[in-house]
């Protein structure tokens, strides 16, 4: 272990490589992106939510002047959905060739159906009008119970349940002991269900691409996204043309939070720019985003929870099901594997369930699962306290995990700060506060927690030393979280030098070794690992090279303050060489300095917060707000402690209005009804209070930082701490998100706590 | 050693990676590249060749509505003319900043004075006339002998030559033995004084930027040049920004020649952008180009060979004055380095003269100073053939150099092909065929040598293996010779694949470790060095996953045709594990497969050449004709065969033109009088034959693929090659280029030989 001590940059807010040009509107996002000769593609949509596609008839959209290409689902190589899973990444090809452009069925509203490329966006949309398509119009479901019940639409008829055809598509558990014989030792057993609707991301970036293909082939994407090697990846696969022969640059990337893992544009603006021989851009609307693309999944979730009288957790049973939408893969792995693992728990059982239903295929959110089961958990962890009549946060330091606890999942916990998490909120000032006065309208607080696996996988970094003897750090994945910002304080902090002396850059696909996608709250901590590992190879290169100018061992030369000194005046008396002087005799010593590390990173172990929430409500409207909240996490080490609170409060803010406001809403025709930010209600900067945020420190031993990822853990336990934060102020439960007006309304005018699931 | 032998991809003409981007046009040059609210740069110049400037009055441009930015000498970071060198690369920083604008004195008509950026050219360009500009008018000399004559105008009066103020700014001389002694011992002693004029490099692209500097200062440049590195660094210390903080991209090049070593715009640009807060783009026109871009030096030489019946040199003496331009720093090292070298000559003085005047500043020009000196030299040594009356190619294979023998510049050969170049021309259906007849117009036939010194340098490369098992291959030189084929091909090779699935890039300077210019016949030499390092290292990777699935040393594992095999039945029986293969297992087994290397490489000996030339001569209008023409050379190992020959072609190609009709033409005000390729004559197609190549491949032994620089030895006999052939035809010597039809009239009517010089 090599953690750094005494830190200049390290834990420092430095100021953020990436901040002038975002606020003076120079950042290069994919849109913003040009090229002479460029054409616009679009893309037509299914109206229907099931459909087979009978026939497609396209010459007149062909014969349209000012079109030069369309492309339908003949184009992209087909994965043969019976030959098993094509994985790469998170993703299966059979159906992203499918997700990408519906083969022989319309799956959704939105679903791609065919795309053309024309000189300009009105030609290619009117194109689009041109393409006639015969649909079977088939039924259809959207929701899970509709998706599940005997008799429903099946959209993937060859996937057996039971024997049977089936709209469940997968299926997992997590066990642990005997919850049959553990429930039987409990004195209070709460058993409830609760709903959550599906939510979309909401980056402020749609989706866009500029592509360009050569004649022989050669193919340059720019886009934004989540992984230039993602999209190069699955646009090689579903397009035919090698790795090698794709440059997928990275644009700025105005927000992922998981939606941008997988690509939907790429591979057809690469076969369209192919067919054409022109640049094509695409751009998707507001509502294509909103109708195509992939929010998170809608759920119905069982938590059962038995404890003695003395706070003892004895057993959980846990049944999350998963809107996975029309493609297999929910993020069931979250929900199941996620929400009990605070706590220690003997006897345990959770099970997840993947429903496909005909609706976008849902993509990564930000922790994927994990607030969807820790929702239900949390919020039956509140009532089980109240029936023991413990303090909600002492009953989870009764039963909290620490070193030692064998995940259901299945780790045995390192050291983990779960229980500092706990401890600090207990004794945050807002946990001490009072409610204050309302003014009429009732106040209450709720907490919860929550947990998030982290990931460790690929990554890949060059660093190299300019003649001037300053820094360029190159690495593989786009920065949504301040990647850049990190790095660049870590190896200042390793070579001893100003911080502004190291520029970050994020190599494209074609420069830089293979990295895996921004997710998984990895990025920090894979990346700083593969830096750390170069810029100690370059400070060995450095005592090498002193070493050689004074004549004596290299292991008598130590790097200090940016400088190689002797390690004591025994080794000898010489001034030290700082890295410009260094830098300034490269070319005679052998050459350039600088090194690559490219790693399959391991170690990131898992992340925990605790939160807690005050809120008031406005019975008469309705409206819960969120009037005070303070987020503690255990962040392992801070890096940069502003951006670590930014992802703090950033997922705060997402999670409430997941837990207030956000839902998809269906029309009758099975279609979006809200496909826009003006009826789709995300919460604003004056929906919200200052988010506080504590982060405990408790540095990950495998990692030479103590970095742990903290981008994800922050939404895990929000909607839970609002949701219990409600009860408190009202006396009432609620089983289903969001708790928007019209629904706390309703419960409000319920008998019975019941009304509301 | 490790030379690869039985090659499938080493000596193929494979398909040319940029071939396809050029031929259909979208191929990006400098000039192409845009950005959204770019602006546009102006150059004011100096009409002047040589004047004081006592102040410059900017105000009314500033005013001119449009105009976003003006800079001057003021903006520039100045490097005190009396403190000595400040090197960078091959340019002293001293006269860099200086160069690329006025300071004190404009010293050439062209000379920048100041640089506007407005909305439009056309508005830039107005607001260059709106500039008051105060100039005290001096005199000014541009020829050599009116440089040094006592009394002349002296450029930088700090200055001194035996202890005067002067326009000789250096001297250099190679000495080996007693020149005086040695001519006493001479049979035949031949001493002519030749001249040459100012030829430009002639590249097709004019010099263009676009560059965008953010608030904080991180710039980006586009630019085509034979350096990013170079262009980063100049740029950063012209300006004051860190090198970390510039990105300096690679543009396509449109020629280069040695003429794009050295920034104009790039620093300008960047002050503009800077001041702005624009996007600044200049693209020089091509006028811009020819007065104030270095062409290279005009040169005064007298030679003096002196030797024995049997055919034996044993005296020769050269002095070399070549013109530097405004500023010091001409290719006195490749006039006075070169030229004797092909000869073992045991009593030699070679002295080179670097002189002031007031023409734009010389740059390099394809092995810069080596065909001025050869000229000469080789002019001579057909000379004394000729009164020896011995075979001009015997005359040379008597007094070749060969290994051991050591060159006046300083090292003893190595195995070097100088000789087998001489006996390949003797060889050659070229030098055995018959003039032919030329139905009343004189034919005759010349031969040359030439030599030049190649070079090493650093270089950088980084070589990754895709997910789905390809290449791409990062190196950090703009690619003006076709580095991509030949490392496309080496890389292949050691991979045992498909050429085609190996790519190559040439990276930026914040995405490939640095990488020295493009320049010296060295990159192809260089480059391929730590792509072979690299690439060995990968295979060593692959080698040890190898063993590892097959649980066996690695030791016991090679790599042939692409797949690990083990090394013999015994070490196991095991299917071959492909590139594919090893590549998709590569996140289990450690990570990606990537290696990079950085080195400052060594070891690249000269190059030698030799031509025969026959030319046909239109006595009536003076017009000399290349008709036949055969470049022998001794190319170390033929990479791509097609690009090397083209090399050689393009080589003759320029001395054809330097030999009979390129030259700067300046008015009685000291400009030049033909900046344009309608005035400035170089040859098209139709004007020369196909040029037949020989190549001796006698490898490198100090590369690992015996690779030797080819790129710059092609233009150094060829001017000889011509005034031989020439005299052969004629029966009348010529002593100054170019041999235009005007000069070739007036020897023609001219009684002696001297009426020539």
């Amino acid at each position: 272990m090599n953690l750094v001590t005494n830190n200049k940059w390290i834990g420092q807010r430095t100021i953020r490589p990436d901040g002038m040009d975002k606020v003076t509107g120079r950042a290069q996002f994919a849109a913003d992106t040009t090229m002479p000769g460029m054409i616009w593609g679009k893309v037509l949509r299914s109206p229907h939510p099931h459909a087979r596609i009978k026939s497609i008839d396209t010459s007149k959209a062909e014969k349209l002047p000012g079109v030069k290409a369309v492309v339908t689902a003949r184009d992209i190589v087909d994965f043969p959905i019976e030959k098993g899973a094509v994985m790469l990444g998170i993703q299966d090809m059979r159906w992203m060739c499918r997700n990408v452009m519906a083969r022989d069925k319309a799956l959704f509203p939105g679903h791609p159906i065919a795309a053309v490329a024309a000189t300009t966006e009105a030609i290619a949309a009117e194109a689009c009008e041109l393409i006639e398509v015969d649909y079977e119009v088939l039924p259809w479901s959207i929701e899970i119970d509709d998706a599940i019940l005997p008799g429903a639409p099946i959209l993937h008829e060859f996937n057996k349940f039971d024997g049977k055809p089936s709209n469940i598509v997968g299926r997992l558990e997590h066990k642990k002991g005997d919850i049959a014989e553990g429930f039987k030792k409990a004195d209070v057993v709460i058993e409830r269900t609760f709903t959550t609707r599906p939510v979309h991301q909401g980056y402020i970036e749609p989706h866009a691409c500029l592509i360009s293909v050569a004649p022989d082939g050669k193919t340059t994407i720019w886009s934004s996204s989540q992984g230039q090697f993602m999209v190069r990846a699955m646009t090689a696969y579903l397009t035919g043309i090698p790795q090698s022969d794709i440059r997928a640059i990275p644009a700025e990337i105005g927000g992922g939070f998981g939606g941008k893992t997988i690509v939907y544009l790429e591979p057809l603006a690469t076969l369209l720019a192919k067919k054409s021989g022109r640049p094509v851009k695409m751009v998707m609307t507001r509502e294509e985003v909103m109708r195509a693309t992939g929010p998170t999944s809608g759920s119905k979730s069982t938590v059962k929870i038995g404890a003695t009288k003395d706070g003892k957790i004895v057993a959980a049973h846990g049944t999350f099901y998963l809107q996975a939408g029309a493609f297999p893969g929910s993020p069931i792995r979250g929900a199941a594997g996620c929400s009990f693992t605070p706590y220690d728990i003997p006897n345990l059982l959770s099970e997840g369930f993947d429903v496909c239903s005909n609706r976008s295929k849902v993509a990564a959110y930000r922790a994927p699962g994990a607030p969807i089961g820790a929702y239900a958990v949390e919020c039956v962890m509140d009532e089980v306290a109240e029936a023991l009549k413990m303090d909600p946060l002492d009953f989870r330091l009764k039963n909290a995990a620490k070193e030692g606890t064998k995940a259901a999942h299945g780790p045995v916990f390192p050291r983990i700060g779960y229980i500092e998490t706990v401890e600090a909120a207990k004794a945050s000032p807002h946990y001490a506060a009072p409610l204050g006065d309302g003014h009429g309208k009732p106040r209450g607080r709720g907490v919860a927690s929550g947990f998030w696996f982290n990931a460790g996988g690929e990554s890949s970094a060059q660093v190299n030393i300019t003649e001037d003897g300053n820094v360029v750090v190159t690495t593989g994945h786009p920065d949504i979280g301040g990647s850049r910002a990190g790095i660049a304080n870590i190896c200042a902090e390793l070579l001893g030098i100003d911080y502004r002396r190291v520029s970050v850059i994020i190599g494209d696909t074609q420069t830089v070794g293979f990295s895996n996608l921004t997710g998984g709250s990895r990025v920090l901590f894979a990346s700083s690992m593969v830096v750390t590992q170069s810029t100690e190879k370059i400070i060995q290169t450095l005592r090498e090279r002193a070493a050689k100018i004074w004549e004596i061992d290299p292991e008598a030369v130590k790097w200090e303050n940016g400088a190689a000194h002797p390690v004591s005046p025994n080794a000898g008396q010489f001034e030290p060489l700082t890295l410009e002087e260094l830098a300034e005799k490269a070319p005679a010593m052998g050459g350039p300095i600088g090194a690559g590390v490219q790693l399959n990173t391991t170690g990131a172990d898992g992340g925990f917060g605790t939160h807690v929430c005050d809120v008031e409500v406005d019975v008469d409207l309705g409206i819960a707000r969120v009037i005070r909240y303070t987020a503690v996490q255990d962040v392992g080490r801070a890096i940069h402690p502003g951006y670590v609170e930014g992802q703090l409060q950033g997922g705060v803010a997402q999670g409430i209005g997941w837990a207030l406001n956000e839902e998809y809403i269906y029309t009758r025709e099975g279609k979006v009804d809200n496909p826009g930010f003006l009826d789709y209600r995300m919460p604003v900067c004056s929906d919200l209070p200052m988010i506080d945020c504590i982060m405990v420190e408790i540095p990950n031993p495998k990692h030479p930082q103590g970095v742990k990822g903290v981008g994800e853990v922050p939404l895990v336990p929000v909607m839970a701490a609002v949701a219990n934060a409600i009860y408190n102020a009202l006396g009432k439960r609620f089983y289903a998100l969001p708790m928007s007006p019209p629904k706390v309304l309703e419960v409000l005018e319920a008998p019975t706590r019941e009304a509301a699931e």
